[in-house]
């Protein structure tokens, strides 16, 4: 079985999962929308991070903040200054590209491999090595380029009714500055003491000019942002704590280490202002990529904003007597790119008989869309089935199908990933039990109907 | 005992449900964040409406939308054309006003009624009264206004490298779209039949230039919509059902009859594609408030989408043999208005003993933002009570507090609206008892520490 994310794009339209976004109008560049399972999806990924970051840990909290903020942010956070692609545009065709992808791809092509990272270039370097290698325009084939600019990439609006400098504002690129502003609000408010953290999920927005791959990137996506203060020098413990429990969460829900892999930043590649990161990637059918970015980020950000705020974002450590800025360990999550992960794991044909191949999609119990189908075998038999299905959906997001012959029934839940269908037959009755079907074995069990909701509870707890 | 905004807000920012957006940066205009309890208490919010609205519900779906959507979305729902407000400059001090806001609250000083909605008169109409009347600047009192201009409300920005017409992009102003351009797919792929619905839960932007009342009308704010489909000439009895829905909705959460208003518009208020309009209004400390719009839009927003995207937004009724454009009522509430709603709703403060008051957040327990406090009646006793709460925070969110005496913990919980508090003590390891203390009762009955669970999970049910 090949795995493609052409299946996997035909599958998720097919099912609901997502839907090219605005597809009436013809789309809206690379923007998705989730459909009937898809946001179920996407909610119980969401739900199965904060359950396990925020309400069963016993020293993380929760926030919201708006995605507007005071432009001062992104001034200490280095977005408004750095925050920036190199483009240049294509005097023939007037295309505008990024100059480090053209870079890239033009490598992956000769097959030349690099040495470091291309983010370490300038603008002269990057464009001297473009004019050298006569690296040509992918749209026209010329090559005859401006200068390389830096474009912020950041979504600039105005709010109030002037259009003028004032009035900017920026739609927020990550939600890890709304967390930090309000690091003593909530230190205050929730009474936690050093080590802590602040959880929060949330839309972020980045005008990248080259989106793609599906959900994985794109402009408007939602991140799963933990940031958790500790004490000065006992970072790299808890950079090391959280690096294993990011791993062992996705684990957990069934991601296979094999398609899985960690890679850990050589301090070439580290940001001036952090010890130690690490990127957990995933195995996606177009190649490796990233889900979570841990980074042990210092006591940088929360210095950057005492400076430009003047507002004291120190800590009094009651037990030290010391007053220090805290260290900060922070795992960062792209909620799309990690719901595009579990689908493509979940993703499988199974070859059940000779010829006879079945999709479906391995879920986790806690990540299916629909926990249980209900199947009555026959109309006629409406009745005691909607009642099972009225009771179970009060617990869990259930689907109840009445339609076509059972076999083809079970194959469709196959497919959307439902883990346990019950068949209400005519012997249900006469015996007071209904069969459950389990999709990863396809065998089923004979259940007494007063035993399905311990049943369930059991087989469907995380 | 005075309720006023002023306690609500003062409380909401000391006890971490609301804070002011960027505060340290002197904040942003009417911006604002949830804190630590605020997250809470806004998520069960919106939990308890997706749980009513769509998971339990059996004819509704859901849906999770880009808010950057094709702007050809906004011409065919009449946002490009008419969402906008009638403002107008003082030419003495140059600060800028919406022309319909001065006229209302010259009407209010002089303690004028208005006949109709002043919505319905022209700008002209306005300036003419403006001067009849020599209705002064609010901020310099003199009388020297420009014109009346439309300003549209939509947030502008620019998606790719740009800032040309092509590129525009708009920060979508609601929901609600979302679901109608995708009306086709859903029906598609969740297979539903008519009548049926599509839920949807977001942020939206409108760029207002009067929010306020804390977080009543702010110009980021969340929506939870529903758009419901069905067949022409039976929206209005639909339309009674879901107003009456909605209705049920908040009592079960707990709103009293006495703090709502439910108000029909008459004739002459009605958008012009629609047969009825009903808002659900709530007695805020500063006056009633609307909640709620439920509204039959007619066949208005899919024949919008047909005309101007030329793609068939018809349905093939299977039973009727019939193909029609369906019917569509829109229950639409705001998640920060209501969330706001419930905030004040519980908040009291009671004289429990002479001179002693306890201020108390009577939430109902499903929105609580925590279900159980775990109170050890002395530190000797923190390894069982926090098995305690270890094991009751698997399945709701805990607080567990050792701190103070066990009056001033109970207050405290009483004051983020605890509905439940189990204190540990010293009898505890002999009889295997813990005390469960009712927040509104202020009762306490012994609990089997084995019966815990059961006793919750009736408690907490909703």
């Amino acid at each position: 079985m090949e795995k493609t994310m052409e299946k996997i794009v035909a599958l998720a339209k097919a099912r609901g999962f997502v839907y090219p976004g605005s597809e009436i109008y013809g789309g809206l560049a690379n923007t998705w929308d989730y459909g009937n399972l898809g946001v179920e999806l996407k909610n119980n990924v969401k739900k199965a991070w904060w359950q396990k970051f925020i309400q069963e840990n016993p020293y993380n909290v929760g926030v919201d903040c708006a995605i507007l903020m005071n432009p001062q942010t992104w001034v200490a956070s280095g977005h408004l200054g750095g925050f920036s692609d190199p483009l240049m545009d294509c005097k023939e065709c007037h295309e505008r590209f990024r100059a480090d992808k053209l870079i890239e791809d033009y490598h992956m092509d000769k097959g030349i491999t690099m040495e470091g990272s291309i983010d370490s270039w300038s603008n002269e370097e990057m464009k001297k090595y473009i004019d050298e290698h006569t690296i040509v325009c992918p749209t026209c084939g010329k090559h005859n380029f401006t200068d390389i600019r830096q474009f912020n990439l950041m979504f600039k609006t105005f709010q109030g009714v002037t259009e003028d400098a004032k009035n900017v504002v920026y739609l927020r690129p990550e939600t890890a500055q709304g967390i930090f502003v309000n690091f003593k609000n909530v230190q205050r408010t929730s009474r936690k003491k050093i080590p802590f953290g602040i959880g929060q999920i949330g839309k972020s927005f980045r005008n990248e000019i080259t989106p793609g791959n599906f959900t994985f990137r794109t402009r408007e996506f939602e991140q799963m942002e933990l940031e958790f203060f500790c004490e000065p020098d006992t970072d790299l413990e808890w950079f090391t704590y959280w690096r294993q429990f990011c791993i062992d969460w996705l684990k957990s829900l069934g991601m296979k280490e094999e398609e899985m892999r960690v890679r850990d930043h050589d301090v070439a590649e580290l940001s001036f202002y952090s010890k130690a990161t690490t990127d957990i990637e995933f195995l996606f059918p177009f190649g490796w990529g990233e889900l979570w970015g841990i980074a042990d980020r210092t006591d940088y950000d929360l210095t950057q904003h005492q400076n430009v705020s003047k507002e004291d974002m120190s800590y009094f450590d009651d037990e030290k007597k010391e007053r220090y800025i805290p260290y900060v360990v922070e795992p960062s999550l792209g909620a799309d790119r990690v719901t595009l992960a579990f689908l493509c794991a979940a993703y499988d044909e199974e070859e059940i008989a000779e010829g006879d191949v079945r999709t479906v999609l391995h879920f986790h119990p806690a990540l299916a869309p629909v926990k249980i189908g209900v199947l009555p075998l026959s109309k006629k038999l409406a009745e005691p089935a909607e009642k099972i299905y009225m009771d179970l959906c009060k617990l869990y997001n259930c689907e109840y199908d009445d339609r076509g012959n059972i076999g083809k029934r079970y194959r469709r839940q196959d497919e959307i990933g439902t883990p346990f269908c019950i068949t209400y037959d005519f012997e249900s009755e006469n015996d007071g039990c209904v069969t459950v079907r389990d999709r990863d074995t396809m065998e089923q069990e004979r259940i007494k109907i007063e035993d399905l909701k311990p049943y369930f509870e059991n087989k469907l707890k995380f």
